[in-house]
């Protein structure tokens, strides 16, 4: 078993490694920028690191990470999500480095980070990919023609892209003309490569993803969906697991897919397939995260499987200790990220010093976070603060505890999507179980809550106390 | 249903209940004495009024809380633990008035609250108690010739007890001379009823009980037992669920037996049957407590059943929704209660200002309480400032989820029993599932721990701290 990790991330899934560390008896150790220096990570490792001033080099530079790793005695790296944690060179430098890499091989993590490649693996093995370029576009006019071939609407994607950026939906060749060289401009900003391909559009798709779990001896499981489609700008906001919109042949049959795509391209550790689920009900494959993801939690929460120590105990070289039918699931679990944005203000990012925070707590609550009371949120980040979890035995069940919990989340200082959310959990068609990615858009009166509610309560109180008095 | 709700109690039941009445969409009606101003339940429910200055003679006046009840409109009310609980009056002054009382019959908890009449009721069903005294104990003479009859060792019981309290254990005649008027007049103190009992005692025994959940309909069942061998002077203070040491026949035995004493008494609502297993595995009925439990959070984390919302709708008049079969249980749970008390000083109570509190989160983990940071603990109370409750699948992983979780937890300002509970947490006899009462008094170095071990890992991680910085 690995003795000793160093853990290339920070905030709240630093600190859900480091707890896997604790509860495995592996000593944990922190890397911090010096904007980092009071965040709970670095509290909350055996031992932690300044990477200086720069609050995001230090995160970014494989060199460094990988010979602190080194210089304090680590025997493996684990890159969280986000950073480096789908950069095949730290997985390549931990390999000649003798270190471990907690997460697939380079080869892996590259070749499903290429687009194009991952798409073209499917096709060979059977998994269904929306139509569109076979591989790469090598300008505008062989896009216009592939638009022409596959029907418009179209998304083009920047080849290494991921995270939601790096996408355009093109409705017609003049929106394909606006867009060709914006998206490749994008692409080489963010991710340093200009390629670009193109997919037929699924309009209004379910964002279905698979968690899977493979290790070096040939087993490969899958742990069920995540539901995804609460998003906005492609950006995920609240999670769900098991999808209430899936029947149990839907649940088997996608589960199935995923490990049929992680096995064909040797996938070994944690991991999640991502389909997109059409109006008619079909799957097609979109990509592959070689990552744990932030929504991670809501899969624990349902099997009761501990999904980083899984990865852990994969790196070490461990067999998977449960078969397919082995992994059972109970109830509905959902997810909430709590960022630091201002729905009304379009969501304006709201950093700024945390002056009360109180978790929520009681039976089927969980919280995974690195805020605390005084905290303050630096700027240089995401804009998320904390993860809520939710899970009961019903789908109606869990939605009543989740605006329970946000309810009971006391969050000070900065303003944060609770609110937002909790119209989200207030409105029929989520309660009845329907919505698909376009469920935000579509819905522009979710961000018309006020604090009416709250004074209408306030006005009730009174009028009871006053009543409550006289009649004593 | 329900539609608002009074808790006549405090702290973390007060708030447990005002989640489950936010849950389903129930009003929440808070007391408080003024000691309590700042208390969690305070600030949490729909609406509360202060009690006055005494900080306990509001929480103990029928008279005052069922006419709030009624002044503030609200339909039931939920007594808790401890305070006016387990006392009839309430129960039977909510039924003069019109309110609903959430828990049995006066009736039902005047009797079982009767040690002897309970004991002489389960002889009756047919549930196994331990050889003792048939009914009271008249005087002195007759305690003598009722021991020497069923053998010393001994206990003697005040007949109104509870929680542990007015019970002595007497090994010989002299000891019994000895204890027989102080536990007469600790009964008189403490319970304002003379009367004891008497009843062999089992040696070293397995504190284990039963939930059982009863409505209206003549529906009855359990919900598995909890193992509550980890006490001190009677106090419970780790509680686990299932017993680690019972094997799958005892379970459904002694679940069984729970099911048969409370038709027995044709019980309703949530109630709990205790009873003490031998070292021979046989089980004795010791009581049935006739209210929700501290230590219900364990029940419902291996179940996934909401007991204070179902202990509503039971009062409500709604059938149970489930029968025996389908209450599943999946994995372990342990409670560990967070005493603000000294283990090293006696367990002196350590009331005052809450500096910082961190609570622990990540997978697995349950928090109730109504601590937080700046919070002064009032001295009035119990020395309980929260529970910490963790799962997982299997005996090993919830221990070490236990030690983690443990570790996670940041509570500055007053002292708690969490290093003496770790130390538990690493005793191999813990760790292999032996355990019985006497567990904690036969192991006094469990309170040898020190700072020792916190010294060395610092000195460990500026080792490394040198050693890295040199490498780099």
């Amino acid at each position: 078993m690995l003795r000793k990790i160093l853990i290339a991330n920070r905030g709240e899934i630093a600190v859900r490694v480091i707890r896997a560390c604790a509860e495995m008896g592996i000593r944990s150790v922190a890397i911090y920028s010096e904007a980092d220096r009071h965040s709970l990570h670095v509290k909350k490792a055996d031992e932690a690191y300044s990477l200086g001033s720069d609050p995001l080099a230090g995160y970014l530079n494989v060199h460094t990470i990988v010979n602190l790793a080194v210089a304090t005695g680590c025997d493996a790296i684990h890159p969280g999500y986000g950073f480096l944690s789908e950069n095949p060179e730290l997985a390549a430098a931990c390999a000649r480095r003798g270190l471990t890499f907690i997460g697939p091989s380079a080869e892996v993590i590259a070749r499903m980070g290429d687009k194009t490649e991952a798409r073209q693996a499917m096709i060979r093995a059977g998994v269904p990919v929306t139509p569109g370029s076979d591989g790469n576009l090598a300008n505008l006019d062989e896009a216009l023609a592939c638009a022409e071939r596959v029907g418009y609407p179209v998304m083009l994607k920047a080849t290494s892209g991921g995270g939601g950026r790096g996408i355009r939906r093109c409705d017609d060749a003049e929106a394909l003309r606006h867009n060709y060289q914006r998206v490749i401009s994008e692409a080489t900003k963010a991710f340093g490569r200009a390629e670009v391909f193109m997919e037929k559009c699924v309009v209004n798709p379910r964002h279905i993803e698979v968690q899977v779990l493979a290790d070096h001896h040939g087993h490969c499981v899958h742990l069920f969906e995540r539901d995804c489609s609460i998003q906005r700008r492609n950006q995920k906001l609240i999670e769900i697991a098991p999808s209430p919109q899936l029947d149990e042949a839907e649940r088997q049959y996608v589960g199935g897919l995923a490990v049929l795509a992680a096995r064909a391209v040797g996938y070994t550790n944690a991991g999640t397939v991502e389909f997109l689920q059409d109006r008619d009900g079909r799957f097609y494959f979109m990509e592959m995260n070689t990552r744990i993801q932030v929504e991670h939690t809501i899969t624990e929460t349902i099997t009761g499987v501990d999904l980083v120590e899984e990865q852990i105990r994969i790196a070490a070289g461990l067999p998977l200790r449960f078969a397919q039918h082995e992994i059972q699931r109970r109830g509905f679990a959902i997810q909430f990220r709590v960022n630091a944005e201002d729905p009304k203000n379009n969501f304006l990012p709201s950093f700024g010093r945390i002056s009360r925070y109180y978790a929520p707590g009681g039976p089927g609550v969980r919280t995974d976070g690195a805020i605390y009371t005084g905290y303050t949120v630096p700027p240089y980040y995401d804009s998320m603060l904390a993860k809520v979890i939710v899970w009961a035995l019903s789908w109606d069940d869990v939605i009543n505890r989740g605006d329970r919990a946000l309810r009971d989340t006391g969050l000070f200082g900065v303003r944060t999507t609770i609110p937002f959310y909790q119209e989200i959990l207030r409105h029929p068609e989520f309660r009845a179980g329907r919505f698909n990615t376009s469920f935000v858009e579509s819905h522009p009166e979710l961000l018309e809550y006020s604090t009416k509610r709250r004074r209408e309560d306030v006005a009730a109180a009174l009028a009871a106390a006053i009543a409550a008095h006289a009649g004593l």
